[in-house]
């Protein structure tokens, strides 16, 4: 799209003149990644219809003198160095949102895109439309999923009522993965004193990533990882042979300073959510208990739809700068490498590309779009029991210190559900979708059926909703837009039949009974299938 | 126990020496609230018993002399001004922690008292049980619910798993009871550009509790609210009259600091996650929000046992200083008046105790030790619409500013879990208590009988555990002393019968079928009741 950046900047002079025009205070103008913006200071926010009055064609004069659009007695920050050009006659705002330069002031910023053709705009709408199915940060917008903002500070997300659907979904289903294997959730501080850094090493390793502050006459730390909160619970009391594995989990929200240039939408971020796990235990134990994180970890990847095509594992072993003894290690990477053999799996062995502190596993994925993505990530190690002193009462009465394990299937609430979004072009599985099922009444005569059928389904806890605006091809090209499952559409037939018509994704269109279709719904939710099986099984 | 501490830091000293005798490497003595202490420094943790060996008197010679314990040729910190005396007999070893003074060092503290006969010391462990039956900070050491640890911070609790198991049943009834009044749960970051609090004003009216650093070039903050993010949610899109009220919560996790010696268990701290909600609705639709919010309030209170002579409602009105016209200021607080009125209840008019930014309503509640508590919240507020410039756009198109009300029903999970502890002494009602069955075998034969049982009850989400170490009578007093609402005990007559005997809070003991036991418990969870209606409906 870098052909147009001229004729965009064009546009939005020609755009902010027009609203300079109808007294607006219209206060810079510059390029995006693929649209022009025009701030204007404002107390009131416009809406899309408003916006799109002013974006037309004018031929005001103006002159450009070192970085300020003159315009009358105007003069306004040009944000941009390149210069404007072409003869743009088709516009399109795209987008509005608002932001605080200063704690008292506000600016609109209106986002737009201009052409010199009709075929020209056309042709950049269709590539939007195309590059938007693929993008979560457009679809995240699109869905109403999440949000970054200037004043909150980059990297770090707010997941609206949407998101955070999304966001409970995925943790209540690793809630189940994580009991089944025993792990015993639990909640730590996202503060901590210096000292706690120290001891776990992190203050030296991870500094320049970690935000570490002095308060009153102490310094502290927010976390970066959740294992020393995990390492002090452990601590908290005596443990015996008996008691291990001991299993630690939390969806802990741990902060690293990424540089500004390295953040890209939620792939990215300074503040994320881990689906994290602690895992304190026996040298003799590791095999098994890593044989069980690996066939968890692949049942919860299959249960996204990657297979074991889409999944490679790899085996990192001893790097050349190291701490514990040779035996140690020699022991947890054969461990390693048998639970891998005896599931039968096929692994690339990273040849000294392990931590300093351990072996691990690590797995990637590929998505629909081809992309391979590091995603889960099962890590020995050897290094903070030592620093902590951990230890347990083994049979004979001695004290022995256990190794550790720390793991994340996911990896990061957030990283995970970007990949999700763009892997399913935001066409989530039922069991996600925020929305699961947008309920149309034909017209008012079945409005009252119509909410019959919804509330039997939020009965069920099936996310249902109305709507009842609109044409009914609006309300259908809405549900279409917000990526809803099910679109079901009842009509005076329908209501006379208790039946419903639905559609469901692929465009199927069935006509099934009302209650029949609940019951496989739900039971599609409750299974978390891939696929719309409440309507390919009926 | 003031007249003890002198008797108590002489049993330190006898003790200390005693240890030192063993080669142990003592390094302080000191007395805590209840208690002597000793600390040596160890890379290995002795267990209780261990730690009972040297608990004996003996007749060293030692001197004191500048706050330093002399013994041979060890110097000894002593961390106390007063004189040792006394003649200590009987020793007691209550309590073994460990601590890091210094990133590479661990010191383990080894707690106990020490009397000069046996009676003192039976009436000081049976005033101690007692005590501890209603002290917060000792039922959650002994149920092993949290912990607070000198590397961690002042006032930053860490939830372990049966703590974390309450905080979850805690938050699962509250997003049932915020979904019945129309709230979406939102997930926010910690950390924010201090831009963000100077919009908000936080940064002005609130530092001296905020953690605030620089970090690069900017400035950043630690939310101690979670409302400036729900502003920025709000304001994400353009809001229509249509969408009001607009009822965004959230479990937020928010940072306050305290001055170090005001804080006090969980009921005191600097880290605590509020059950946050906040609405975004017009003037005219105040009261019928306020209406619910207090109902619900109440029903929730309800479900912990606080009756409405328990409750105490307080309506806090316009402050001489203050904000927000007058009409907005009469209109709100007789919103809140018509709403306590409407629903007949009774209320303190605290008059001029409102926030500068709006009236509210407190609730106190009253507990079975019959002290009140300020717990639920319900504020108006004028202040930050205003200052973050919200608005939607009423019927006529007309741009219009929205009011804000806060809310909180528990207060902070944190506080209402210790209110909780000590309300009920640790005997939690059955669903919110971490374990709710635990299965004790009689003797190896019914041992498989006792497993069926209890995956059947594992089977129906029943949080239940098999106990089948030491005799019978050490399992019932173990079951008993962890609060465990259930303890059933099967034999060769439970077996042949398909029954079990149950022994329920308040020792009420019944042989029941075992199929009729497990659907009443499931039923007793599911309606959350607060007494052992499972075998009190039997």
């Amino acid at each position: 799209m870098d052909e147009y950046r001229q004729l965009w900047l064009k546009g939005a002079i020609i755009y902010a003149i027009n609203l300079v025009s109808k007294g607006f205070k219209v206060v810079g103008i510059g390029l995006g990644e693929r649209d022009f913006y025009v701030d204007i200071e404002s107390d009131s926010i416009l809406n899309l219809e408003e916006a799109k009055e002013f974006a037309k064609p004018s031929n005001n004069e103006y002159k450009i003198n070192d970085n300020k659009l003159l315009y009358g007695n105007q003069e306004i920050a040009l944000n941009e160095k390149i210069t404007p050009s072409g003869d743009p006659q088709y516009f399109e705002i795209l987008n509005i949102s608002v932001h605080h330069p200063s704690p008292d002031k506000q600016y609109v910023r209106i986002r737009g895109v201009s052409f010199e053709t009709e075929e020209q705009l056309k042709d950049y709408l269709s590539w939007l439309e195309k590059a938007s199915e693929t993008d979560h940060r457009i679809i995240g917008e699109k869905l109403d999923l999440f949000s970054f903002h200037d004043e909150v500070g980059s990297g770090l997300p707010l997941f609206h009522p949407k998101g955070q659907i999304i966001r409970n979904e995925l943790m209540d289903y690793m809630r189940e993965i994580n009991a089944s294997m025993g792990y015993q959730e639990v909640y730590t501080s996202h503060v901590y004193r210096s000292m706690l850094w120290k001891i776990s090493g992190h203050y030296f390793m991870y500094k320049d990533k970690m935000l570490i502050f002095n308060q009153e006459d102490d310094e502290l730390g927010i976390k970066p990882m959740n294992c020393p909160a995990h390492i002090m619970i452990f601590k908290s009391r005596s443990r015996s042979y008996r008691d291990l594995p001991v299993r630690f989990s939390e969806f802990g929200t741990v902060y690293r300073w990424e540089k500004k240039g390295e953040l890209y939408g939620l792939l990215r971020v300074r503040g994320f959510t881990q689906d994290d796990g602690h895992v304190f235990l026996t040298e003799d134990q590791i095999k098994d208990e890593v044989k069980i994180l690996i066939s968890k970890t692949l049942e919860v990847l299959g249960k996204f739809g990657f297979s074991s095509n889409d999944v490679r594992l790899n085996l990192s072993t001893r790097p050349d700068e190291s701490i514990g003894s040779d035996q140690l290690w020699e022991k947890a990477t054969s461990a390693l490498e048998s639970a891998l053999k005896e599931l039968k799996l096929n692994y690339v062995v990273k040849d000294k590309e392990g931590a300093f502190y351990g072996p691990k596993i690590d797995f990637d994925i590929r998505d629909s779009l081809g992309r391979w993505w590091q995603l889960s990530t099962i890590q020995v190690d050897f290094n903070l029991p030592e620093r902590f002193k951990l230890e347990y009462t083994d049979k004979d009465g001695s004290k022995k210190r256990p190794v550790m394990i720390h793991r994340a299937i996911y990896g990061t609430l957030d990283r995970f559900m970007a990949i999700l979004l763009e892997h399913f072009r935001g066409k989530l599985p039922t069991w996600l979708s925020p929305v699961q099922v947008r309920v149309l009444p034909v017209n008012q005569s079945v409005q009252e059926y119509a909410k019959t059928l919804l509330s039997e389904m939020l009965k069920e806890k099936i996310r249902a909703e109305l709507d009842d605006g609109d044409t009914l091809a609006k309300r259908i090209k809405r549900a279409y837009d917000e990526a809803v499952p099910y679109i079901v559409v009842v009509g005076r037939k329908e209501m006379e039949n208790g039946t419903l018509t639905v559609r469901s994704r692929g465009n199927v269109e069935r006509v099934i009974d009302a209650k029949q279709f609940i019951s496989l719904l739900k039971r599609e939710i409750v299974d978390r299938d891939l696929s719309n099986t409440a309507v390919s099984n009926s």
